[in-house]
């Protein structure tokens, strides 16, 4: 960049500048590099810009018909990648601006009329957001489903659930699959608030104060989709709550998907070999040949930082600004970018790997079977039996302390020395401490019995 | 802490355990010292849960009033200060039962039956997260309703308003607290979507998979206010969303309080003056005898910092963590609790500033007059004079050299200079020039005519 | 606290103030809560300056003794628990002042003479922070030796080793100890070169200008064993990198020890049971009576998330803040605090696990013999009989894969399946194959070969 | 991408894998398309290798000379844009290696001897950081002198100095750029630290245990300028330290910069203009035609959010990762990339901006003449007359309390007015009073004088 970059600027600024800009400043100022793939939704804006200028009659009819098309050859141009962006015109808003002039001539030079760009930016990236929380809906939808059909397949599929990452009590891969079902409806829920948020129109608030000319903003809101134009034209230009509650809510949902991956990597360690996938989702080694390392999983889990950075740098950004627009908002894009394209991304990778995987039955039902996965079942029992529940677990404990030294697990110990422990003890016991007699009888809501899951499959169906 | 601590463990896990507790293992894992804030919670649950045990037969009706009334004695106690709290006993769920069994003997015993810590912490802390809730959006209600008032008031005080901290164009002092008001406004409507997600009930999900007693959870939930139970137990014990979307929604209102306290930090600087606080509000200096400091706009800026540490210990917390109750999520209460206290005690502090700031009309007007922050009318009296606005722009940025070169006001400019740099321009111009013609103009929907914001106060006052 | 407290702070501000301070306002500025846990080094300090005033004549002889004396008895009061702490009086620095005044009279009021509250607190928190460091230096120090032993122990005793939790290649035990020791050596590295910058004395730059009074700093910065005086009063008031340089060291610190945790929490997983930890290092469960949980490791990885949330707190804190002392700076104390707090007792903690922990030799080679860990060793058998290693890699992949097919290990394939693969493969290959084999031959510095761990021990040893 | 890459991977990771990688997965766990910015280094470190396995005979000489041409020409290729990178490939090594192989047959498949992309990656990323870290030292040196010319001319230029943004006690310009120089002086040596730990050499390691062959790591590292090779191979490829301590490094360096630029954003603003920048640095408006924006102090304040959020970024990726090398480490590079690139930007910015920055002496000393600053210096007055400090204090806050009733100065106050507040007072007052005779009072180490500013210029100087 040089010298011979200023008069576009002067062109932008006006006669204020003595100087021209430092070549440095001009690089290190400019956005065009990272905004211009925004440029779609900033030609929607300009449309319902220019329909609204022609309606309140700042443009004449055939103003604004030479704007309309000018800016649908420039949306082939870009598409077709003619399009020449320059880093001296700072920015997508006036790369396009000034590529109108160019081809339609003086009507160009009205279109920015009435408004800022300070309007301008906050609509297009609200548009952009806006379709990119809808893709994440349906991205999160797909999973639903996924999730969903896999828990029905797998309501009585047992496996050892874990507390502390210590076997804790069986439960079924469906009843596992419905929590992460959970985990992801919450996710889908916050993105639809956020996007009640997001789709409120800036355009019409200008710098800061609005505009001398009358214009319509409800029109433009209504024909870029949003729900209402933005109550205050200083709150319309200053606020970014809108990446900061999206940057948010993905953080949230890349938290899940970290949760889920550590569990896909524990799965598919040899140690657990709960769960197998398809070579098509791993890779291999460079140097040891018999590796297939998860690195699908391993990735999403890695990418959480990268969208908790993003939030984070968002946060730090907005503190402690003063109103109105400050420049330091142009630093918005990059992590809000990064942050909605990690999260498509990580969806698309789960999505593909939650239909992809398989589970290894008989690995899941031998583990479940170690770990004395039945003892809160035999405290169970000796409750029903009458004994308060405190005096019932310390029993146990010292039944399970016993196995532990016999080298047995509960259902193979002797009834008289069950007996020993506690003397309400009868043969009907051994039938509590099966996996399955322990899974039947967590039949409640919620609960993992079969049964139970059956049933939560079904609701879960219904609340897609 | 001494080995003699043991025998209240063991009392907890039973008889699995040979060796006593390290005693700077039991300092450490103990969490009764920042969780027995919780009691009332954990009372509300445990009498909730008695309810249903005797509904479903599992307590007999006497051991159920036994366990109420000793319930209601250790909240007594608790309250005037009497009650021993014990680390041995790690925490405050169960301090308050072994002091409910040393109270009202066996029953105490039987309250544990078909539930566990992990579902009765989720139940506590989303019950105490509720009120907390309900207490910000009290005050979130209190400080629309000032800022509302406010800007009625102010709605045709002057000022500047800025962008990039340089002047940009006149704007009303109501206006500017309405762009507040749209900021806490937005915060309350998170909270708001928030408290749905926090209003479900963990209770009955047992460690992670429910129980084998015949439990009512519809119950237990709706005896409590929740919305609904928990539909996956393995879900309910593992998820701390309720905690990250709170201290997000509390990460960006505490954003939002920076951004004022920033304003309100330059605004009583001596260089701006426009605001006063009252004594009651500032603090002197240990050595300075003039001083009289902002200290608490500065403290909330500051303590923005301490919510999103907050948040992000959370979420780094969180990240990677396998189904379904980890000991780690027992880190999840201090920053909780203290995003929650800070930010009730920033909007008290918030409210009772706006209450209390005293507008200085005359530096705000005199400020406004500097800085040409009339520059865009002229470029706008231009547009409707014919003059595409790139042009408009040009012009008027060359009368502003001029005009720093002359030491005057674009209001003072003679008309003969002015029409040099466009003959379009006529003696009319002038009233364009004037901060009243300026503001009046900007009269559309959301703009800062004082016309405008008085609707703006109707309405915000009509969404309240 | 009420309208009483208001003769206290006139008597710190002096006669500019007309109201008493709002109530709430007192509590919320007051810091005496958290910073009186400074009150020994708030003492040290005000001794240096109370010598040093006597050196250059601002105190007599005598009333220099009354003020020691005085700041004696309070730091007996203090100790003894009979001090009474007034909110009133703001903060540390000042309820000690007020009650030096009540014990000593008149000399009291001298003391404050050319300090100030900004330079006394940054002198106060870096005498603080440096006796953390050198806590946090000698655990790390005890943690290093711990490490070496336990890896001279271990320096042959064979576990696999992981990449993508994948079984790569047999390691020893103690190579793994010793990748601990390298984390732990940059953190007591990193911990040493933060203490050359918190050693430096902010004492005599006042408020922020320094002060009229002919102080000797580098007399005060000696006497409080601090390196020198800190260079620009502006700055020492101004800064706390110390404390985000700290919290930064003890934010990768406590990555390591998440790490080191993450692995004890599999390894004591049934699925691995490669590590015991003592009763005394565990808890159970209020519910499952046969849980043993490693709850020490989870809570020091969950730790981890609150000791990154303070260094966020700090860089919010401090992002664009203009010099000099803005409250806002009263925020640092406790993120600082906690993260200091919390990183002593995870070092704690860890050095008692990892003296604890007992590694279970027949699971760990048990798991290194299935998993194809010796295949890079078959590549590189190849390579040295001539193949190209992009080419032996190929072949050995597909032995592993023969392998999978036939349910066996590499070194129970027949040679002539091996041959099959590459004609190059002769009897002596089943040497390669064997975990003493693969061990052994990584024999250069840095390598996982007992003869390698034990010069690396060695090596250890001299550098702790 | 398509199918069609399935024979590259399957030339990378041999015959284990039965299935092509899937298309969208090839594309995720690519990282070529950001790593191959590393290609210079990874030449270098390929060339040392080479070199090294030469001199232990695992390479002919005729080998060792055609992979070195090869890489050279490789380097042209890439320099010149004529080198293909091939998703499919995977990352810089493998498309290096590849294009090896095609130029230079057979000896090409024999590079990777005795190395993994675990280790070779882990040495490019410390090469290129520690060329990260010089420019940066060269950044921050020409900083650092840039401001001690400028303290040197403005050693004596008064300006307010300010604590909580009200007028605190007048200091001089000089004095406060030496705050910022001791700020940059801590930056540059936390970098130099850092440097020591990262310029460490991971070369040899391996996959993570080392290799088979008998190299000679202590060669390769020091071909490479390393000033040791890694202690320990395990920890040699899972240490991502050396990014995150230059991330927190930078983090606070840019904390640095963001105060600096609040104050220069405060400084231009029209309340203040202490400050003018010149045009080259500031843009304007596209729609206000006056404005002269501070878009390059604002930019780099909002940048800060950047570097802080890429430190988090990488907290978070590495909590919990157990050892040793995972798929997750991938995700390092982008936020380092991109806290260097911000870094090394924003310091070329600030350099430019305090070269060419122009104070406003006359609006700094109307500033500090404003305000009271002197109110500390005449409570020392009366120290020095005999009167404590505490009671000196309060005097003089009555002295100003009236100042303001009557709208005066102190120094405008009649000698009989301040003798009420205090009889000790005498005409030798006024002199203390004054700007210059405040300033020249403090002329210890570290004060503000004149006098201490020219030698604290000379120190500085020395330091450099």
């Amino acid at each position: 960049m040089s010298q011979n970059n200023a008069p576009d600027q002067s062109s932008m600024w006006g006669g204020r500048f003595a100087e021209p800009t430092d070549a440095f400043v001009a690089r290190f100022t400019a956005s065009v590099d990272f905004d211009k793939r925004l440029y779609h939704y900033d030609i929607l804006g300009s449309i319902a810009h220019a329909d609204m200028l022609r309606d309140i009659g700042v443009l004449e009819a055939a103003e604004h018909r030479a704007i309309v098309s000018g800016l649908a050859s420039i949306r082939g141009e870009i598409e077709r990648g003619g399009f020449v962006w320059r880093e001296a015109l700072e920015d997508v808003h006036m790369n396009i601006e000034a590529r109108l002039t160019e081809l339609v001539g003086e009507a160009g030079k009205k279109l920015h009329t009435a408004r800022s760009r300070n309007d301008q930016v906050a609509t297009d990236v609200r548009l952009w957001l806006r379709d990119r929380i809808d893709a994440a809906d349906r991205q999160l939808s797909t999973i639903l489903t996924c999730l969903v059909d896999s828990a029905s397949e797998h309501a009585d599929t047992v496996m050892p659930g874990y507390t502390h990452l210590q076997t804790a009590q069986p439960v079924t891969f469906g009843h596992h699959l419905l929590a992460w079902f959970e985990m992801a409806w919450r996710d889908r829920d916050r993105f639809r608030d956020c996007r009640r948020r997001v789709n409120v129109s800036p355009l019409g608030s200008a710098a800061l104060a609005g505009t001398t000319f009358p214009i319509d903003r409800a029109a433009t809101a209504s024909a870029l989709g949003f729900d209402q134009p933005a109550a205050n034209s200083l709150d319309a230009v200053s606020d970014r709550d809108f990446a900061l509650e999206f940057c948010s809510a993905a953080s949230v949902a890349m938290v899940h998907l970290s949760r889920w991956c550590e569990e896909l990597v524990l799965w598919t360690s040899p140690q657990w070999a709960f769960v197998t996938l398809p070579d098509a989702y791993c890779t291999g080694s460079s140097i040891m040949p018999q590796k297939k390392n998860p690195d699908v999983p391993e990735l999403v889990r890695g990418k959480t930082g990268r969208v908790v950075g993003d939030l984070n740098a968002l946060l730090v950004l907005m503190k402690g600004q003063p109103l109105a627009y400050n420049r330091d908002n142009q630093e918005d894009k990059l992590p809000l970018f990064d942050a909605a394209d990690t999260l498509l991304d990580c969806l698309q990778a789960m999505q593909g790997i939650i239909a992809a995987m398989r589970p290894n039955r008989a690995a899941m039902r031998s583990a479940a079977q170690a770990g004395f996965a039945t003892a809160t079942d035999l405290a169970d029992y000796l409750v029903v039996k009458g004994v308060p529940f405190r005096d019932a677990h310390d029993s146990v404990g010292r039944a399970v302390a016993l196995a532990i030294d016999k080298g047995i697990g509960l259902a193979e110990m002797e009834l008289a020395d069950l007996q020993a422990l506690s003397p309400r003890i009868e043969a009907d016991v051994y039938a509590v401490l099966t996996l399955e007699g322990s899974l039947a009888a967590r039949s409640h809501l919620g609960g993992t019995a079969p049964g139970a899951v059956r049933a939560a499959v079904e609701a879960a169906r219904r609340r897609i």
